[in-house]
C-alpha cells in the first residue's frame, strides 16, 4: 500500500524475523526521533516566543513517547529472539547486521534504565536550560540559575543512581560519562587527564617563552558585515563538502547546537559578533566538523537503524576539533584565506588581516577565563576545571551552592587567572544547564582522538598542506567520510582507533601536537 | 513529578474518572498534532530540499500514531463509560464538558473510519501534493499531475465508501464534505448552490451596466518593495489584533496555508509578487482572519481538547474571507489605507492610490479564469465550477483524465472565459492535489456565513465604518473572538448561527450584501 521505497538494508527481509521486526520498529523511533530534532531546531530559530511553554511540553512528551517505543516486552523478546538467532545462524548476519543488532541492545539497555516520566522530566529540564541560561547570562542572575542547576543536578543524580545500579560502573559520574563517552572509564580519563594536567601545565611556561620571541599579534579593529561573515561561514562549509541541499548554517540568539540528522542537518551558530569576525568563523569551522560527520552517516541503506548513529559526543567532537583547530589553525588555513578577507572586507594590504597576524591571533597562548575563545594549549584546562566540579557535584561532594566560589578558586588555580563576574565564570557555558553532565570530558577526548587521526591523515594525504593552501578541502572530508563517517557504529571508538592508527587512544597525540605547533618540534610518536 | 501546570479545565480531575482519562488523553493527542502542525510549517519555509522524502514519511508516520491513539478499544470503554456518566450524574457536567465529550466521541467517530495504513498513505499522499502542484504548475506539466489525481481520487473514494458505509450519508461525496462542512448536508449545498447560481447569473448583468457608469480603476504599474509589502502586511495583522508573540506571518514558494496552533500560528503567503502589493495583501488579510480564528481559540482552559477546535473549514472561511472581502474591499478601508501607502511606496499623490480607485480596482466585476483574484461577485461561479467537477469525481460519473476538457468547458458556460493553458485552469488550485475533496464549498457557505455575522456585526458596533476609516480593527477582532472564536466547539455551526444572528444561515444574506454593494441597495431581511 504504501509507496515502494529503494530496497535498502533497513527495509529488507533478513532471515531472522525477529531482526526484521527490529529493524522496522527501531526505524519508527528513528522517525520520531528525526521529528524531535526537527522540533529543537525550531525551537531555536523560527519558533514565536509564546510558543515556549506549549513546545516544552510537546517536545517532553514525543521523547517520552519515544522511550515507550523502546522500552517495552515486545522489543526485549525480539532482542532475545535475534541474539539467539545470531548465535545460531552466525552466516545469516554480516558485519553491518551484528553491529547494528549490538546497537539496538545497548539502546535499549541504556532507555531500559530510567522510567518514562523521568525521561520526559529530563527532556524538558533540558529543553528549558537553553532559556533559563540565556536569561541568566543576559541579567547576571545567578540567583535563578541556581535554582535551574539544583533542579537538573537532582534528576541527574538519580538517572545516574538507577543506571550504576543496573549497568554497573565505578562510580555515579562514571554512570553519566559512558553516555557522553562510551567505552571510556572514569578511572582511565582521570588517568589522562592527570597525565595531560602535569604535561600540559609544563608547556605553557615553555610556549610563552618560545612566543616571546616574537611580535604580539594585531587585534582585529574594524567592523565587519553580517552578511559577508555568514557568506564566508557557508562557503568554508561547502569546500568542505558540507551539502547545503541537506542542510543549512543558521544564527541564534541561543548557543551554538550541532544536531539534525543526515537529511535535514541544521547548524545553528550564535549571532554573529560584528567585531570580530574569527569568532563566528571558529564556531562555524566547529559546527562544520560536526555537521560532516551527521551527514555523512550511513544514510541511504541504514537511514533510521542504530547502527547507522554517530560514535557519541567523544567522537564527535574529535570531528568537529580536527575541522576547528587542527586544520583551522594552520598557517596554510589563513593563507588561503587571508586575500579572500582582503577582498570580502575591503581592506587591502590591511596587517591585521595578513596570514601570520591572522595565525599568530588563533594560536597565541595566553590564559583566559572565556573557555570559548581559550587558546588550544590551555583549553584543556578549562575542561579541568569543568570536570572535576561537575564530578564532584555528581559524587554529593559539593552543592550547587558553592560552585561560583569553587569555580573562582579553581580558575585562579589552574589557569592563573579570575572571573570578574558570574557571566565570565559559572555561566559561561550552556551545558549544564541543558543536563548534560559528563560532556565536558568529550571535548578533550575529542581533541585527543583529533590529533591521532590528524597525523594518520597527513600521512595517508599526499600534500596535505597544499590541500589546505589551496583551499582544496574535500579530500580531507573524504578521508574523514571513508575512516570514520561512513561507518556509523559498524565499530566501536577503540576498534575504529586501532584499525586508522594502528594504536590505542592516548594523550600523548595532543601533547606531541601542541609541542609541533607551538615550540615546532619534531613529532616522534 | 512534572512542572505544576496552572489549573485549567484540561487537567482538572472530573467526577467522572473517564473523563478526566480521555482529556488527559486528548491533551496528548493535541501534543502531537500541534507537533505535525510545526512540522507543515517548517516543510513550507524553512527545510532543506533534501530532507523532502524523509520528512513526507516522518509526517505520515506522526498521524499513523495519532490516528492509533485516537481509534483504540481504551478510547471507546472511557466514551461509553463517560457517556453514560453524563446521563446519569447530569449535574456533575456543565455545557463545557458536555460539548468537550460531544467533540471527543465526534474525533473518535472520524478516525475509526479508515485504518491507520490508509491514514498513513493518506497523509504522505496530501503532504506530497504540495511540491507536485508546485512543479506541474511551473513546468505546465499536466501529464504527471493527472498521476498524481488519479492516486488521490482512489484513496479518497476508498476513504469515502468507509466514512459512507459506516455513518451514512446521502452519497460518497456528501461523505467527505462532513469533514470541511459539518452540519451542511450535500442536498442543502445543492439547494443553496442552485439558488445562488440562478441569483448571480442574473446579478452579473445588473452590476456590468451599474459599473460601466463609472470609468475604468486606473490599474497598478510600478514596482513595489517585497520589504515594503511584507512591513504592511505584518502591520495589517497587528492592527486586527494578531499576536505576533505566538505567531508570525511568511512567505513560501508554495501556495498560501493557514494552520497551526493557537499557541503557535504561522501564517504563510505565496512569495510577494513586486507588481501587484494588492494580492499580497489580499493574502494576507485573509490568512489574518484564519490566524485570528486560531489565536482566538479557548486556549488557556483547553489547550488540546476537541473543544477547543474550530468549527470546520466553512466556518474557518467565514472569518478569513470576513477581513479579506466584507471589511478589506470597503470603502472605509482603502480611506485609511490610501495616504499610508502613498508614503510607504513613496509615490505622493499617485493617482492608482486614491482611495476610490483602490476600491475601484478590487470592487470591479468582471468574470476572470482564475478563482484567487476574481471579484466577489463572480467568485460562486469558480466554486460552483470546481465543486461539480469534484462532486462528479468523486461519484465516478467523469474521470481525472477527462478534467482539463470539462474545466475548459465549464469555464466557458459559467463565466463565457476559457483558460489559455492548464495553469490557467485545472492547475491554478492545489486543493485537489492536496486530497482537499469537498474543500471548495467552504469557500462559499463561509462567505454566506460572513456576510450574515457581519449584518449583525454592523447593528452592534457603533460607529462601525468610522472604526474602519480609522484603521480601528481591534473591536471587530473582540466582536468576532466573544461570538466566535473563543467558543471553540461549545455550539454547533447552527447554534452558533441562530444564537449570533437569530436566525438560520441562508444565501439571502449574501444575495443582499451583494446587492447592496455592487448595486447600492439597501439590504431588507
Amino acid at each position: 500500500m504504501l509507496m515502494t521505497t529503494e530496497s535498502t538494508k533497513q527495509e529488507q527481509l533478513h532471515p531472522c524475523n525477529a531482526y526484521t521486526d527490529l529493524k522496522r520498529r527501531f526505524r519508527d523511533v528513528g522517525r520520531l526521533e528525526a521529528i524531535g530534532e526537527i522540533l529543537g531546531r525550531d525551537f531555536l530559530t523560527a519558533m514565536p516566543d509564546g510558543a515556549y511553554r506549549s513546545r516544552l511540553n510537546q517536545i517532553a512528551y514525543l521523547y517520552k513517547r519515544v522511550h515507550q517505543d523502546i522500552v517495552n516486552k515486545d522489543i526485549r523478546r525480539l532482542l532475545d529472539k535475534a541474539l539467539t538467532h545470531e548465535d545460531n545462524h552466525s552466516t545469516d548476519w554480516d558485519d553491518w547486521d551484528r553491529a547494528n543488532l549490538r546497537a539496538m541492545a545497548s539502546v535499549y539497555d541504556e532507555h531500559s534504565l530510567i522510567d518514562d516520566d523521568l525521561m520526559e522530566y529530563n527532556a524538558k529540564v533540558a529543553n528549558e536550560g537553553r532559556r533559563c541560561h540565556r536569561n541568566a547570562l543576559e541579567n547576571h542572575d545567578w540567583d535563578s540559575a541556581r535554582e535551574h542547576l539544583r533542579n537538573v543536578v537532582d534528576v541527574e543524580r538519580r538517572i545516574a543512581e538507577k543506571k550504576l545500579k543496573a549497568r554497573g560502573g565505578e562510580d555515579l559520574y562514571d554512570a553519566l560519562l559512558q553516555d557522553y563517552c562510551p567505552g571510556y572509564s572514569h578511572s582511565t580519563i582521570d588517568k589522562w587527564f592527570n597525565q595531560l594536567e602535569g604535561s600540559i601545565k609544563g608547556l605553557i611556561p615553555e610556549v610563552m617563552a618560545f612566543q616571546a620571541q616574537k611580535p604580539e599579534p594585531i587585534q582585529l579593529a574594524d567592523s565587519y558585515p553580517v552578511d559577508s561573515q555568514m557568506w564566508l561561514n557557508e562557503e568554508m562549509l561547502a569546500l568542505f563538502g558540507f551539502d547545503f541541499e541537506r542542510g543549512g548554517l543558521y544564527q541564534t540568539g541561543h548557543n551554538p547546537v550541532e544536531g539534525g540528522t543526515p537529511d535535514d542537518t541544521r547548524l545553528v551558530i550564535k549571532n554573529v559578533d560584528t567585531s570580530n569576525f574569527l569568532d563566528s568563523l571558529k564556531s562555524a569551522m566547529h559546527e562544520a566538523g560536526h555537521g560532516l560527520y551527521i551527514q555523512g552517516l550511513p544514510r541511504k541503506s541504514w537511514r533510521y537503524q542504530p547502527v547507522a548513529a554517530d560514535l557519541g559526543s567523544a567522537m564527535q567532537e574529535s570531528q568537529a576539533l580536527l575541522v576547528e583547530m587542527l586544520i583551522g589553525r594552520t598557517e596554510e588555513f589563513f593563507e588561503f584565506l587571508s586575500p579572500r578577507l582582503e577582498g570580502l572586507f575591503k581592506a587591502m594590504h590591511d596587517p591585521t588581516l595578513h596570514p601570520e597576524n591572522l595565525c599568530a591571533i588563533k594560536t597565541h597562548v595566553r590564559p583566559t577565563v572565556d573557555r570559548k575563545r581559550a587558546d588550544e594549549v590551555t583549553y584543556f584546562l578549562h575542561i579541568l576545571l569543568r570536570y572535576r566540579l561537575e564530578r564532584d557535584l555528581i559524587e554529593g561532594r559539593i552543592q550547587v551552592e558553592q560552585l561560583p566560589e569553587m569555580w573562582t578558586e579553581s580558575s585562579y588555580e589552574l589557569l592563573g587567572v579570575s572571573p570578574q563576574d558570574h557571566g565570565e565564570g559559572i555561566l559561561q557555558d550552556v551545558h549544564w544547564f541543558v543536563a548534560k553532565f559528563g560532556y565536558f570530558p568529550s571535548y578533550t577526548i575529542g581533541h585527543m582522538l583529533a590529533t591521532q587521526f590528524y597525523q594518520t591523515m597527513r600521512q595517508d594525504l599526499p600534500d596535505f598542506y597544499t590541500l589546505i593552501r589551496t583551499g582544496n578541502f574535500q579530500p580531507i572530508t573524504a578521508w574523514l567520510n571513508k575512516y570514520v563517517h561512513s561507518r556509523g557504529r559498524l565499530l566501536g571508538p577503540h576498534e575504529l582507533m586501532r584499525d586508522i592508527t594502528g594504536k590505542e587512544a592516548s594523550p600523548e597525540f595532543l601533547m606531541a601536537h601542541l609541542r609541533e605547533r607551538y615550540l615546532r618540534e619534531e613529532i616522534k610518536i
